[in-house]
């Protein structure tokens, strides 16, 4: 059962594979992965193929696929900025999706929802009929509590203590369990897995949403603390006496600093600017010579690199990501970090990090609750199977 | 072989334990707790006796002590304040030991590997003649490549690139190889395993040592980070424009604020005053009514306080451990830390952590050592034996 796990795990994430290189991966014998590759076809999660172009002498080794048409997860994404639901197939391929951009004001725990609900029940009225759904993840901007889903504080959306995962779970018409996790968290698993920090086993994640999210890979695992709450990188105060107000009651944080808010402002943006679009008008605007905008950026680059060696120094990471808006705010003051990271990190530990930009685009935070809601599947295949649902039965 | 090492090192963390608790802790049948405990008899680890006060009717469980005596490591703690080397026991007991107090400079790789292996040579001569080292550990106050024991970095000693583990190994009359940590990742074990934070999954301990140093305990486990150097705590920038210098060449890290140097100074204290006595006597200071010594200890506990504010917005641990002279700027300043955690942390991660003094007072970053010391024989006890070294045979 684990080694099944394992070998579906590997197939999710490394897509069609053939059987002789499964039994070179896993060290077992051929007859062992064929067992287990033929158990997973009976389990309707795999197909076994013969390979496109069959050219060596001999029998060609079957090649084992993900049957993502008919496995699916609903995977959804609670942003300051966005609400999005999406049917994401195994092997992680997104198969269909709704949205809804950003209001004015964070909507409450029934219009998100409620909404949400909605994206499900068009989603799942598309479903082809022989179609499973085996899991449910979604990612929330905020502090999450694992066990249920509840969300327990959320500076940007003004949550405190608010059912999300339970709320969610009875809204739709699945009876499966929904699994929530912080946006960041996740997001950091995704590019871990499938976007820039692929084989990394340390690795930071900051995500940009308005605010600012950590998430951080310890040793090839998720960082979470006693109680799910680790990782809050955008509440590490950088400016701890002329600090911005932050939403989270405090000052200088990091997130107040770099922060969407914090260049709006600072680039002189009209009163009202918000959203990942005026961030990135920011970044071309210095781009193209505008010395406010250009300032601006030197500035929110220099504390983000505050930030980041900090960051370094603490997790002696190979590589740090920057996602969601950070993205582009990295982009335009990749300088003022390196900065910061040559001056304030120490020699040996900047010998080797890496620096990159989030490879799943806008999609990281959405892609890591799709892995929330595989996580189960992953873990016991058969076992999940027999309490996966079937919408259109 | 697992469950060998595993029921020694309860044996060798909680002390004299009984078979009956052993088989209750460990789930396995009597027999095999029987046998297990004979075999570590049989190499010599343990003995077996009947219990002191025999009340209860029917025949009374035997216990199992580890032989303190006639098992030991040596241990070497390099601070930037002292050279202490000592023979410890299996269970953790300190049998004997030697030390040097801090020199104006600190010395160079020679003089501090002669003067460890004299104290060696010292501590063996003394030996009884049945016993038997069974490893050698040493902390270090500097940045450690954990594969050989150099120390990569140390901003207070002025080393660089020094083969301290190496060196110190060919030195020492024993054929054993020597494990080196950085002081204050041992010390994160240290009162993990057996002060401040026994049961906690989740641990922060922070080190005073002229600067200070980090250990983080991530899920019972140390953290590492790619390449050893994680936890830095005492290098994370808590003051990016005013900072004071910092020896590491950068500017305002967390210990260029809190420091040794920086509390004297702040204080007042005369030109040259050095030592954790000198930091006691601020404290002391303080409590007595002199008003500069209570601001120089009020400015560095705001310090110190969002240090350990951005450390619990990363970790999310349930406890912080001070050592090391942070035992005595924490007790002098504990409400300016206190009043950080409160404007500065996450109020869901500031629910249940708890702030704590180091259990095992100077010998914090000792003790770390001698569990490195012990980490072989805990892994594989029959294969340690085996390569044992009786100092008087």
């Amino acid at each position: 059962m684990k080694n099944l796990g394992a070998l579906l795990r590997h197939i999710h994430l490394n897509g069609p594979t053939s059987r002789a290189a499964l039994t070179e991966e896993f060290g077992l014998n051929r007859s062992t992965i064929m067992a287990l590759t033929a158990e997973l076809a009976a389990l309707g999660l795999v197909r076994e193929e013969l390979p496109d172009d069959v050219q060596k002498a001999g029998r060609p080794s079957l090649v084992v696929s993900p049957e993502s048409e008919k496995v699916f997860v609903l995977a959804f994404d609670v942003a300051v900025d966005w609400l999005v639901a999406a049917r994401v197939g195994l092997g992680g391929v997104i198969l269909d999706r709704r949205a809804a951009v950003r209001q004015r004001r964070f909507p409450d725990l029934d219009d998100v929802v409620g909404t949400l609900a909605e994206f499900a029940r068009q989603l799942l009225r598309d479903v082809p009929g022989d179609a499973v759904c085996v899991g449910v993840g979604a990612s929330f901007c905020g502090m999450i509590r694992p066990h249920d889903g509840t969300v327990r504080y959320g500076p940007k959306t003004g949550w405190v203590d608010q059912a999300f995962g339970p709320e969610l779970e009875r809204r739709l018409p699945l009876g499966l369990p929904v699994r929530v996790g912080n946006e960041a968290h996740l997001g950091a698993v995704a590019e871990n897995e499938r976007g820039a920090g692929i084989g990394f086993r340390n690795l930071i994640y900051l995500h940009g949403d308005v605010g600012v999210g950590g998430g951080v890979i310890v040793d090839g695992k998720r960082l979470g603390g006693d109680d799910g709450y680790a990782a809050e990188a955008g509440h590490m105060v950088v400016n701890p006496f002329d600090g911005r107000p932050c939403l989270c009651g405090s000052r200088g944080c990091l997130e107040a600093e770099v922060g969407e808010s914090a260049l709006l402002d600072l680039a002189g943006w009209p009163h009202g600017s918000v959203g990942r679009d005026a961030v990135a008008s920011v970044v071309h605007a210095a781009e193209r010579g505008d010395q406010t905008a250009r300032e601006a950026l030197n500035r929110v680059g220099d504390w983000l690199g505050v930030g980041v060696a900090n960051l370094i120094n603490l997790f002696n990471p190979g590589v740090v990501v920057f996602g969601g808006m950070l993205r582009d705010v990295y982009r335009g003051s990749a300088e003022q970090v390196r900065t910061r990271i040559e001056a304030n990190v120490l020699p040996v530990s900047r010998e080797r990090v890496e620096l990159r930009i989030a490879a799943l685009g806008d999609d990281t935070t959405l892609v890591g609750g799709a892995e929330l809601g595989f996580a189960g599947l992953l873990a016991d295949p058969a076992e999940a199977v027999s309490r996966a649902r079937r919408p259109r039965a």
